[in-house]
Parts: C-alpha cells; sequence; structure tokens
C-alpha cells in the first residue's frame, strides 16, 4: 500500500519556537518540577470581571451563529475604545476575527496571492511563519538588531527589499518579541514607502496600550491620507488578559477590501459567539484607569528583569520600551539547546524556567541562535525566582 | 494617489448564498416583517444544559491559551463518542478546531498546495468553495442529481474527474445540502477509488447522528485499511446545537498527517478554550437517548415539509434521508430572484420566509438555478408557517 502525502506547507511550516519545547516541559512536571513559563506570552493578570459580567449577562437558550462580521455592540465599543485615544474609526471599518491569528491572516490573504511578498521586520512574531505558509505568500526579513534597540533600518535598506512581488509591509508595534515601539517618524517613513511603492501597510497593534516611561504609541490609522493603505491587526487577549476568548479584528476603512474580508468572515460562518458579550462589556466598561494600572504592573516587571538580568557578563539587550517582552543577546552558542537544558538538566530547588529560543524569531538562517525571547507576564515575585533560574543555569552551563 | 489592490483570491471569493440575501432579510425586519429564516443551519433547539454547566464550572480567573490541539478533557470525550459507535479513536488522532470551518481549512491545506484539486460531489456545502479559494485549490465538481435522490453517480464518471494534480475526495455525508446519506457500498466504493489513485479521502461528518427512517451512517473511519486515507471534519455545531462555541475536530489516524495538523494548530495558538469545557461535558454526558430525541425531532420536521410542500406542482425533491437540509426543484426560472422577492415583496400577516438559492451550492455554473435549499431547524409549528408562506409566495409569484 502507498501512502498520499502531505502537502508542502503542511511539511514546510514551522513548529512554533514557542511551543516547541512544550514536550520537555510537559516531562519536567511529569517529573515533579515546578516551570515558570517565560516563553509564552499569557499574562497572570485575571481577565476582568466585566469579561464574566458581560458572559453570564448574556446567556442565550440556543447558543446560536452570530453575525459574520461580529456583534454590533463590540464593533461598536471597539469604536468608543478608539475614540477615546482621539482616533476615529466606525462600525463598517471593524471586522471582528477568532483572535488576532486569524486577523492576521484574513489580512494576508486578501492583500496576497501565492507567491507574492511582505516585507517584515525580523525578529518578528513568529507565528507570522505559519500564516504565511498556510496561505503561500512569501515574507521578506529585514533585520533589525540588538544593538539599536531593534529600531528600523535605514529606509534605502528596506526600499532595496521591495520588488514587484510585494503587496505590503508589515509591522508589529509595539513590537513581540523585542519591546520596541517605533517612533512617530519611523511610521510616517514606512507610511511614506508604502505611498511610493503602491503597497499596503499592515500593523499588528496588539500591545497599543503597553508602552513605558511615558512613551505613546503613534497607530497607522493616525496616518493622514493612508486611509485605503493601512490595515489593523488587533487583539483582546493580551489588553484584557483574556487569550483563551480567542477573539481579534481587522480594522481598515479600504471598503473595497472590507468588502473582501466579509466575504472571508462568512466563509467561517462566525468568531465565538459568547466571549463577544464579555468582550463588549470590557471594551465599554475599562479605559484609562485599567490600562494606567497595567502599564505600572508590566513595566515594574520590565525593571525587574533590568535588575535581575542586566548586569551579567555576556548578557546584552536594550531597556524594552513597550509591550511585555525582550529579545535577549546570551552567552551561549546555541539558545536553542541551552533553553532545553534549562528543562531537562537544570533546576533550583525543584524550580526551573521556560524560554522562547530567538532563532524561530527569524526568518533569515542562522540569526538569533544566541538569543532568547522572554515574557515577562508574572508577577514579581515570581519573575526573580524565574530570571535568577535562568541567571544561575546560564553560569553553570557555561561552567559545563 | 492610487489605491493597493486586493488579491485575486480576495476578489473571487465567493459570497455566502446562505448569507447573501441577509441584508433584504435585514430591511424586512427594518419594516416590522417577521422572517422564518430557513435558509440558515441554525437549529432552535435548546443548547444542552450540560454545556452550560461545564463552563460556569471551568470559570477561571485568568482566561488563558489552551493547549493547540485542545484540551484533554474533550479529546477523550470524543473518543469516547465514538467507542460508543463502536469505533476506535485514540485521544492522538484527534485535533480540536475553531469550529467545522477550521477543520475543513486544515484538511484542505494538509493535503493540498496551490492548484491542487479536491473532487467533491455538487451541489455541496457552499463553505467548502470559500476554503478552497482561500487556500488556492480547486474543487472539481461531480454533479449529483435530484432524479435519484444525490446519491453518487456511476464510478467512471468520478474516475473520469481524477488527474495528476487531484489530492483528495471529500465527502459530506449525511449531506449538506441534500440530506443524503451514502450507503456503506457507496463509501466502499469512494474508498475504493480513493486507494487505487492514491488519494486521501475527506468526509464531513457533522450530521452523523441524524439519520431518519431507522438508516445508520457508515463512517469512513470504519474503513478498513484506510487508516493513512481518511480525514473526518466534524463539529459540536450541529449536533448539540452549540453553532457559536465554533468547536469542531479534525480526526485521522496517519501519523504524519497528524503532525502536520499540529503545526497549523500552533499557529493560531488554540481553539477557543471556555467552550471546551461545556464540549468535554456534554460528549461524555449525551448518549443514545439525546440522539434518539434529535432524531425524532429532526425526522417529525422533514415530515413536516413533505407534508406541506410536497404535492405541489412542479416542485420535485426525494424524502430526505438525514441531516436536516432538503434540496428541492421549485417552478420557477431563478431561484434567486425567487428567495429575494419573498423578503421584498410577499408576506402572510407581516411573515415571510428567508430561503437559500441553490446555484450557490453548485461549482457548474447554470445548475441549480430552479432549486433552493431548504433547512428544517424550526419547530413543527414555525416549519408550517414558513412552508406556507413559501408555498402561497410560489403561486403568487408566479401568477405575476
Amino acid at each position: 500500500m502507498s501512502f498520499p502525502g502531505t502537502s508542502d506547507r503542511a511539511r514546510s511550516i514551522q513548529a512554533s519556537p514557542i511551543r516547541k519545547l512544550a514536550t520537555l516541559a510537559d516531562k519536567a512536571k511529569e517529573d515533579g518540577i515546578h516551570v515558570y513559563h517565560l516563553n509564552i506570552g499569557q499574562p497572570d493578570v485575571h481577565t476582568p470581571v466585566e469579561f464574566w459580567d458581560g458572559i453570564h449577562d448574556s446567556t442565550p437558550e440556543v447558543l446560536a451563529y452570530g453575525p459574520s462580521l461580529g456583534i454590533p455592540e463590540l464593533r461598536d465599543a471597539i469604536c468608543g475604545y478608539y475614540e477615546r485615544s482621539d482616533i476615529e474609526i466606525e462600525r463598517k471599518n471593524v471586522l471582528i476575527t477568532t483572535g488576532g491569528s486569524e486577523a492576521v491572516m484574513f489580512a494576508m490573504m486578501a492583500t496576497c496571492d501565492p507567491g507574492d511578498e511582505v516585507i517584515c521586520f525580523e525578529p518578528f512574531y513568529t507565528n507570522y511563519n505559519g500564516f504565511a505558509t498556510l496561505s503561500s505568500i512569501k515574507l521578506t526579513p529585514v533585520t533589525c538588531n540588538v544593538e539599536n534597540g531593534f529600531h528600523l533600518p535605514p529606509m534605502e535598506e528596506i526600499e532595496s527589499k521591495i520588488n514587484d512581488r510585494t503587496r505590503a509591509i508589515l509591522v508589529c508595534n509595539p513590537n513581540n518579541p523585542t519591546g520596541t515601539i517605533l517612533t512617530r517618524e519611523e511610521v510616517e517613513s514606512l507610511a511614506d514607502l508604502a505611498s511610493r511603492h503602491d503597497l499596503f501597510l499592515m500593523a499588528d497593534e496588539v500591545y497599543r496600550d503597553f508602552t513605558f516611561d511615558g512613551r505613546t504609541h503613534y497607530s497607522i490609522l493616525e496616518l493622514p491620507g493612508m486611509e485605503d493603505r493601512t490595515i489593523v491587526m488587533d487583539s483582546i487577549s493580551k489588553r484584557f488578559s483574556s487569550c483563551g476568548a480567542r477573539l481579534g479584528d481587522v480594522i481598515t476603512r479600504n471598503a473595497e477590501l472590507m468588502s473582501c474580508l466579509v466575504k472571508f468572515g462568512q466563509a467561517r460562518l462566525c468568531p465565538p459567539t459568547l466571549p463577544q458579550y464579555g468582550a463588549a462589556k470590557i471594551y465599554s466598561e475599562l479605559g484609562r484607569d485599567y490600562f494606567d494600572r497595567m502599564i505600572k504592573t508590566y513595566q515594574r516587571r520590565r525593571d525587574v528583569l533590568i535588575e535581575e538580568l542586566g548586569d551579567i557578563e555576556g548578557i546584552f539587550f536594550q531597556k524594552p520600551e513597550g509591550a511585555f517582552y525582550a529579545t535577549i543577546r546570551i552567552p551561549v552558542e546555541d539558545s536553542d539547546l541551552f533553553s532545553s537544558w534549562l528543562l531537562t538538566d537544570f533546576n533550583i530547588d525543584g524550580s526551573t524556567t521556560m524560554v522562547a529560543p530567538a532563532a524561530g524569531f527569524y526568518a533569515t538562517p542562522g540569526l538569533g541562535k544566541d538569543e532568547i525571547r522572554i515574557a515577562y507576564v508574572l508577577n514579581e515575585e515570581h519573575m526573580r525566582m524565574a530570571l535568577r533560574i535562568v541567571k544561575q543555569g546560564l553560569e553553570e552551563y557555561n561552567r559545563a
């Protein structure tokens, strides 16, 4: 008997570098080791009670399909959220998606056919790779580096990557996995580039509320004259610590593009109905106070990161500006091996730490091998413990 | 200023024929008209209380990402559900998806690259079109027709459509939109065809529990020696009247294929966390009694359909064998116009009925123009009212 083969895209899709060591972590847990998860952007912050209230208030007799574009209450609440930042969008500009994941996939598929290219900046959120493979498009990486805090390289370098298959420029701002926030000037330069080469400008702004040291975030939705080119991909996962809800949205003022997205939305019927009521309530009821509290929480965790790792010899990173990630150069040759070793061969008093090797966040082979991504999503006490494990682990690893 | 264009796949994706008249229905409702929805497979059956219990028992402090493959409790409960039908599958064969929609898309993408072909039988579940367009694959239709109750044409006819780009045969069994259940012999013939041509055999078995007049359903999972070729796409939406939960699953015993599907699953992180606890509970606690009640309910509704429409001159359809759909030939030239007219120009005592024009369920242009799909998802009284509107509507439409 012969066996039918899987598709090329199935064979070539990247295993998640965030989750690839999960088997080792499971094994450690089976052996009674406590594992601190700094490998994944899963905050320990409680999901707001308003979310649960919204769900419990709306428990229906029949859990029916909702509208393909999402419930109007949520779409309107999102408009209200942007209005509080003086960004004007209308209900018709917002399509609710199943997580930010679907938002990214829809944006890629609506702008690109198989073989088309999207410019992105490495290191980048690794799951972009998966969606690119699934939709048979090519991500063209422009390399950023830790020395200048992962800000953009000169525009000429970016421009040199544009060819006749290029359809869009994609940024994640504030950035996962680096914590870098693009300046207004950087965003405007990209807009200029997109205009001159007739490209879409897509921004994953999932972390837009998490900005440190008094920084403000400049959204691509604020760019004048770019209404037909800009596509925002968003999610409630991090903003409201509700990763498991699987709710996000795509925002565009380009009516033709939105009419295509609506058909994509119809094809998969609707996003999850139940959490939308919770999301509508949190978007309506939580404002500046909530975000100020979140900023304070994550900024404090970032400071703990700097306190614990900042002065280790051979470690190098810039102070993260936002989000809750840092990409850190560590004094090892292969961070993949080190990250695995932490799970299989090291613990302090029965605890160890899981981090994400950074190579998977780069598209260019060989880059990021001496870097790890840390998600500072645990409370201060746990962060300190987890980071001391990394620190002592490094010492012992390099002695061995 | 020039505008960047959307992708070919975005422009060419089909608007849902199930939802395309939604604007007209909304308008009718605004004008105070009650609309009976026979256009969409949204049952009025209450979601089982066990579902809500499962959710309320598991409300966490942090609504976190779940496992990419779904929670083990649900995967095991699904194995238990099949075991009660003497079908043996293991946890490792089951990947939880975001609705049957994602199950279909994952199955298509894991077996096909852009340009590859999948044989399917028209009329077919129209959303297959959307997923095929999104994943840039081609659906090759084999036409079935109302005269023989939409059963399969001779195998030679199917075989003649297979070429070197063909990667899979896709069935929906019991069928949406026809209500036809493939006989064991039909399923075995397709398996033979798939083996001889080294193809995957994919079955959407979402309606497998809804079989009428004592019929039994023969699953592709029961085919001996086909373990590496068969992929089942499934969902809780219809089985447990929880369409808005967005939970489904892909089942395959092909380990290589599953390892690819796992990476697809990781790319989108996880299916919705919360409803999985509800789904695990209903799969564990609802068995034969529940399904017997459902079969009785839907079979009675089907009989009402036959009573109300069966003897109208010019209408033709075979007694549906399962699921809760019928594809019906009606005495009009263009069912799209008739379906629109029902919403815009006709009502009885302030009520009208929305049906789905069938052309969108065919891939071959021109077919299905004199057919509609009816979903018999409303209670007996509402079904009678809704169908009388269709009946009298037809008379008046043809008099005009």
